[in-house]
């Protein structure tokens, strides 16, 4: 309770960003993003003066951490759906809790059926909300709280859960730093050369936080097809695919060690996957969707790179599209950007190191005496790595038909229900039927929305730190 | 080579059982069934005199043992079509394969659009395909061919590759009779059930076979909803869940022995898995599709049975049904019937071994330092077991992505190109979409079909060993 307090301050205080562009536009913003902000702050005093630990901190445990990171995406979820419920964009608190979360999930998922008519001061908050949650608000506190010392690895651990994290630097502090300077150094690239190709700084800045955040909340109600620019369709492809890669590859490139990031197995993987999906989407949609080839690689390259990065930037309705390159964004819902990106999904690492078993398997039925050891580059990836990984893929799986049988009990159709959980789990946006690329989730039934919230928590926290709250093994000494 | 004339031999003589039905109805069969048996029976002695094997048969290794099992399968599939071909079943040679191996592999899937048109040989031998391929050609051969010997036990390991399968005797051979022997019994005793309810001999056997094979292929055009019968309903619902169960257990229970079927973990898991279904199901279409309660559980759990079990017989169109139901038959395409049972799919055992590691991995998460073992009734399973269950989990997937793009890229719509996949790759036959449960496969485009037929055959002989032919690996010294 006393770190989730400190974590809510230092979210009602971002909320002075917004803030500061609704008053430049002198938008109906001013009063709800202020009333949110002394809420949240307050209420995150209360909570950090009114629970102490008597221990230090330091001595945070395992379960403590992901305890505390679990309740600390909620609580951020809830204290940063306020300016929406203030500000009056659903009568539903349930549709300002989902927005939130979609934004803090980098889901992209909106309730919304007319973005453009939303106070600009809102909109900033909402797109916000994708940078904050898409570098992660353990990181960030992490980076910029001086008291949480070396029990943040148990945080760290928790919300950065992939298969074989690295760490930067012996301390965690320094590599929360280290990941957030990264970050920003690419978000005000992104802005910059947004604004070069005509934006307003308020669009550069809210489609740049979409795009490294892998989020997708664009401030326009067709997305980036808005902005019908080939050069900005451009920039935006390139740095969603700089979001979809491991941002301690980025470190080591700016570093000037260009060559980890080529002799990184996932990073090939990664981008092989991008090149092959967008031949494939760009040849099929030659002809049938677009005339010219190069209509076809700009719109295939963009679609395919939005949702296998799990952005859900939209800039043509792949709905329209024939059915191959439909399968092919459905695999990349799955699929997902790279392990300590802001993409979300499966993630490539653990494709990867799945497909590497089943391969393997294959090999032992041929000779059935051979030691069989799983490599990533060189090193041996340890058994317990991999059987975590396993448990992971199907644990997704399991949780994934769970919310389809629990949506679809609402009476939504079939390919929405599936579409929309997938979108939601994987962190995506849109997704086929009803909740298509120029739709919205305004019509999903009450319940459907709270198991699509879950969904989004359970996606973006990796599914254990939130299910593991759910097994009474935990509550156990 | 020799061997696989050897099993042409065989198959070729059961064409008379056919020819009989075909003699006794006095229809148009009588001559494609006599020129298909004399084809079939001169080119598999040719093979099996032509081809001989220097070693004595014993000496069959692991891989020889997959060759044989793989090609055996194709040939079989490829003669079997030769009574459609004659017959003028289809004009296109691919439509009479497609429907021969979908007969072997138990599949039901059809290309025919009118059934009851056919002469009743035809029909007769389409049914007993199921049959023969529902306990495995290979597992036939080795219960009466007399050379196999210790050979044979390759032979077996390449067609029922399923996790832990049980050896019933010392003697492969005796195995393969003992699994004959149950599987016989059980089919006499249902068509028996079958004509006390009113149906002729063909009509029994012919629904028999579909049933214990968990095949699906009817003689009429609207499947069992044709028969229209309370009780031969809930026969048919009784005996393909009886044709879900491992063999293994049903042999334990006629040996006198009931609780050994209740103590295994598998057997529990499967029929629980049919109760929950079925009570989701009967409540969600009660007043919905059916007004009745007794209606709504009749034709639910007639349809989770079905689908479960991977046998595809209808009494009901599922895609008029709300979202709920149909989300759950999906799932049971995915899970199918127990390990050593007819049923395909991935099957109950490896589904429950994958929620077991999942499970595990949580509680690793709680107690980092607990020694996990992954435990099956009393006995600790085996990693080496547990990858080759991952590895084939993932194949599984794999294949199934890959081959729906194939058929997309054919032009079909995405539903109908996953559920046709998905129907054919766990041996189901009926999907969703154009292949629903009152359509058929006529109109896939040839080159799906193409596709179709390999998914048949990845299935039946649970990948590995068809797609091991493809590895350069396999051919290596």
């Amino acid at each position: 309770m006393h770190i989730t307090g400190a974590l809510l301050v230092c979210i009602g205080l971002t909320m002075l960003f917004p803030l500061a562009f609704s008053l430049y536009y002198a938008d109906t913003g001013i009063m709800p993003l202020t009333q949110s902000l002394l809420v949240t702050v307050i209420v995150g005093l209360a909570f950090f003066i009114g629970f102490q630990r008597p221990e230090p901190i330091g001595a945070l445990t395992h379960r403590e951490g992901m305890a505390i990171t679990a309740l600390g995406w909620f609580a951020a979820g809830v204290f940063g759906a306020l300016p929406f419920y203030f500000g009056g964009l659903s009568p539903h608190g349930v549709d300002c809790l989902f927005e939130s979360i979609s934004g803090f999930t980098t889901t992209g998922a909106s309730i919304l059926t007319d973005i453009e008519s939303v106070p600009k001061g809102l909109l900033f908050w909402r797109s916000l909300t994708h940078w904050l949650g898409g570098m992660g608000i353990i990181v960030l506190s992490l980076a910029i709280l001086p008291f949480l010392g070396v029990g943040g690895m148990q945080l760290y651990k928790a919300e950065v859960p992939g298969p074989v994290p690295d760490k930067l630097r012996p301390r965690i502090k320094d590599t929360a730093v280290l990941l957030w300077k990264v970050y920003i150094l690419f978000s005000l690239l992104e802005t910059i050369l947004l604004m070069l190709g005509g934006m307003s700084l308020f669009d550069a800045l809210c489609q740049t936080f979409g795009t490294m955040a892998t989020g997708g909340f664009s401030t326009k109600n067709t997305s980036i097809a808005y902005f019908s620019s080939v050069y900005l369709d451009a920039v935006i492809t390139v740095f969603m695919i700089i979001a979809g890669i491991n941002f301690t590859l980025h470190f080591q490139l700016l570093r000037g060690k260009p060559l980890v990031m080529w002799r990184d197995s996932e990073f090939r993987f990664f981008i092989g996957l991008f090149l092959i999906f967008t031949l494939i989407t760009t040849v099929s949609i030659w002809g049938v969707a677009f005339d010219s080839l190069g209509q076809s690689l700009r719109y295939g390259a963009f679609q395919v790179a939005s949702i296998l990065t799990t952005t859900g930037f939209v800039t043509a309705d792949y709905e329209l599209w024939p059915s191959l390159p439909q399968c092919i964004l459905v695999l990349c819902m799955f699929i997902g950007g790279s392990a300590g990106s802001t993409g979300g999904g499966i993630k490539c690492m653990r494709i990867l190191l799945l497909l590497k078993t089943a391969y393997q398997e294959i090999i032992r039925l041929i000779h059935p005496r051979a030691v069989i050891r799983i490599k990533l580059g060189k090193q041996v990836v340890p058994p317990e790595v991999l059987s975590g990984i396993w448990g992971f893929f199907i644990l997704w799986l399991g949780l994934l038909f769970l919310s389809v049988f629990l949506v679809a009990a609402t009476g939504v159709d079939v390919l929405t229900s599936f579409s929309s959980v997938l979108a939601c789990i994987g962190n995506i946006g849109p997704g086929l039927g009803n909740v298509g690329p120029v739709d919205h989730y305004a019509a999903i039934p009450t319940l459907g929305k709270w198991v699509l919230i879950l969904c989004m928590l359970l996606g973006r926290l990796e599914i254990f730190t939130v299910i593991i709250l759910f097994v009474p093994e935990f509550y156990r000494k």
